[in-house]
């Protein structure tokens, strides 16, 4: 095997994000097939959000000691946006994130076909009670107006980086690196569907949304999966459709989320709170070192 | 961004403890906001305590490594009764708490105002089937009297900072820094509305019930959301309305918890079964400081 | 408050194990009170073992640094029966737990009176569609025998106590301390109501069940919470009622999975495999010791 | 009892096998009773996931220390397949796994015998509504082809396998040894149920699926528990049944898994990230030993 050991940093991060996001995706819309296929109305209030909770847990498990496990395309570019992955990284990142969320999707149909079409007569439906492309993308409720739509993804994937940053701030609650993913999977599950899942569905990662919303539209969901239209006063553009929704709404709530906590609470550490050993990077850098760090020179097993 | 370091420790803590119960009640609330809309009837109970309990953590979360995680008047009053916070900082504490509170139902309602509308036929009631006013303050069950619903309000809270006590007491189960609100998100969970939600709604903390109570009625839902009446036998006040009760009832029981763990556990360790390190002040800070310490004087990460 | 610190042990245990029962019992009860007065049916398999499970978790905190966190006899005498606890403390432990879940009967009743009488047209009972007597005791199911009851005490019982033996054993997977209590309280959930609570409902802690059934049968619902029969196939006992059944079963239980786990896993460490640091007494009794020590020897915070 | 200490590691990992194995099967096939006893429909899919994740944690816990807490002949297996348990265990653990399961099944058999008897007429059917074989063996949904079935399970054990493996590997997460049990529990309870529990009703394991289905051919419910047909488009092998499916599904699933995990991060760490103290065997060897070093190795508790 040593000599398939591969060395480059680059590609290595590209094969754990494209396995996390893989992971999280897979999992998480299996899920949403599960609870559609058995049409279980409203207990998928109870379930689905431990669904993606622990699909994000398992997710960053893969991944999060070799690529600080982003798994998200919007925790990358609010990352990058307050110094602590650099902008090199960004572009590997999210084709590893898109690439995976789309294989993720193949496996998810591939697996629950038969049920989907044994369920709903054969039919594959973008609208109406019998409607299953939500298995893949996400659509928003009835009466969501697209300004209410943008909105309701910047405010949760603000504070789903709000969050990130802060349990992975080890000057704050000091989370240990083990119990991070476990972490994030939880406090989030509030964002992803129990609170702020209603007007959208909780996207909140542009990946693990445009990716199996595009495999649908080519698996026989069709192109309806990108124009089902939402009311719009906000911004007048209902003949664009949702789907661009979530892809503008959680960068932008990525980069709010990050720069909040620096402003309210990272940025206020006193000097000499803390220091990183064997770190030789800058300390902006300090969420992806902490990472590499512990993985590269821990000596002893906790 | 050296020049925006803030050094004041004071204000430092007011803009942690405002995004930390801002991150508390926004979750939290638009949790509420989800399952009303969604009239889920009784799923709700299998839903909100694990929103309210989540949302606790993230609050602590973000805030716990300048503040100690209060976001919550109760807490910081029944910490600084027992000598675990100075009475000097308790104003700006319970300042930031109210103001964070507050913000939170803004966004709240900036989130689902839109699917409130258009599931309610347009109207922001306080009463009836249709009462959607639950998203931001908490109201009584019916037969329930003014006696009643401050005991369950100084019970719930008294469990609240008992657990609060225990969990963050190094010399009893020595649940690690990371680890803590994890610990009291879960097992709050039983107190926030699993177990004693039922009376009252499970307010438990006067700045999470109380701002947002205040915006609702500045937002549509009117003053009926203070005059609310509920029978009252015990002290006949009933024209006062129930809006002061869990104001009242989770002050006296965030004392009364601190002072039974104290009591009961705190008091009676042994003389020489704990010493902070680095810890310069008296060990009836050591809640306080016990945080902080940590957060200045680590040096390796776990 | 110096002068008012307690050194004798026993006084310490016993208030310790008395706080402790009173949280598990109290959360717990309260909990069945609002799945009760909420009429909630099937929601309540999907609420009532995570009311207990961390009713489980908080007690542990809440006592575990100062008596090892048993609040529950069973867990006493199973302790005690392979040398874990010294048999001089069982009768101090037994009498603090029988009170905690008294005092804990009275305070879920005082908190849910109201609520209970408002909601079944102001009649306690014990049996029928009505019945609340369930909040505080547990009957059997319909067509259970006390053959089945008492071979379900002890499965589920013994169930536990391997498991809390496991987990504590720190030569097993090494649960740290503070992750102890949420560890028992997770791990037992499934025991606790999701798979053995059908039978008997899952009492599983005899001073959890008895106490309040005691105070039940003084407040209001008479001495039918003694009396209620099962049909007695193996033992023909059905005159003596079902309420001693898991008072029997849950101490046999107790012992049984002591040994088990001492028969199959923790008799074959080898001898080289743990040292206790600083612990002057016998491998037995590393149990009790292993929290005591570490309470009292820990030099610095994690 | 010093003379009954077992010194073959052979026999003291068969104990703890068939002990983890007999906790993890029959807490969970207890819970499919409860959920089949008490005719609870959809709410089935808010319960079970839990049970079967919290029965794994457990599981874990008992034997993890001594065995590597496989309790699965697909994670045997697959570990074996990339070196990290030597082949000459395997047989031993897979002796152990499928007698303990099958002492669960009659342990579970014992408890609930009056209850599946008494809410379903006093019969023990395999097909048709009132079919209660599912509390022991697994079966397919309706609709689902043999193919389906069988890539059903080898993404959903791949997907375990690759958890476990990120989980159980220091330079990933670094995840604690003592809060491994907790975190695969938690990230696979998505698999077991929540996500891919439909089509095959979630086996994952094949001891806990076989071992369960020949207890109850022969408790009662007869040899249809083997011979229930699915439709087979796939392979024409309906004639066989479906019982073999998780079988053959959850080895190759548990090796796929394995070896993705290995190409895609195991492989490739730095080769000066990780040197095990005081390890003599090879690195291959890393998640045995891991488990093993720390049990032996470990001089103080945390």
């Amino acid at each position: 095997m040593n000599s398939l050991r591969i060395k480059s940093d680059c590609l290595r991060e590209f094969l754990a994000e494209l396995l996390g996001t893989f992971t999280l995706t897979c999992i998480g819309c299996s899920g949403n097939a599960y609870v559609t296929v058995a049409k279980e109305g409203a207990i998928a209030h109870a379930v689905g959000p431990w669904i993606w909770g622990l699909s994000l847990t398992a997710g960053i498990y893969v991944c999060g000691g070799v690529s600080g496990g982003h798994v998200n395309p919007a925790v990358t570019l609010g990352m990058a946006s307050i110094g602590k992955l650099p902008w090199r990284k960004v572009f590997h990142y999210f084709l590893a994130q898109y690439i995976g969320a789309f294989i993720a999707a193949v496996i998810t149909y591939v697996v629950y076909r038969e049920a989907i079409l044994y369920q709903f007569d054969g039919k594959l439906l973008t609208t109406g009670p019998n409607a299953t492309a939500g298995i893949f993308g996400t659509f928003p409720a009835p009466g969501i107006t697209t300004g209410t739509a943008i909105i309701d993804q910047i405010v949760s994937v603000a504070f789903f980086l709000l969050l990130i940053n802060a349990i992975t701030d080890e000057r704050n609650m000091a989370c240990p690196k083990g119990l991070v993913p476990i972490a994030i999977g939880m406090t989030n599950l509030g964002l992803l569907v129990f609170s702020f899942g209603y007007n959208c569905g909780g996207p909140i990662n542009p990946a693990r949304d445009f990716s199996p919303r595009l495999f649908s539209a080519m698996a026989g969901w069709g192109t309806d999966v990108f124009s089902d239209n939402i009311i719009c006063v906000a911004f007048r553009v209902n003949s664009y459709g949702y789907f661009w929704v979530p892809f503008i709404g959680c960068h932008i709530g990525g980069i709010v989320g990050c720069w909040i906590y620096k402003l309210f609470i990272e940025n206020h550490w006193p000097k000499e709170s803390y220091d990183f050993p064997n770190s030789s990077e800058s300390e902006t850098n300090n969420y992806y070192n902490s990472y590499k760090d512990m993985a590269l020179n821990r000596v002893q097993p906790i």
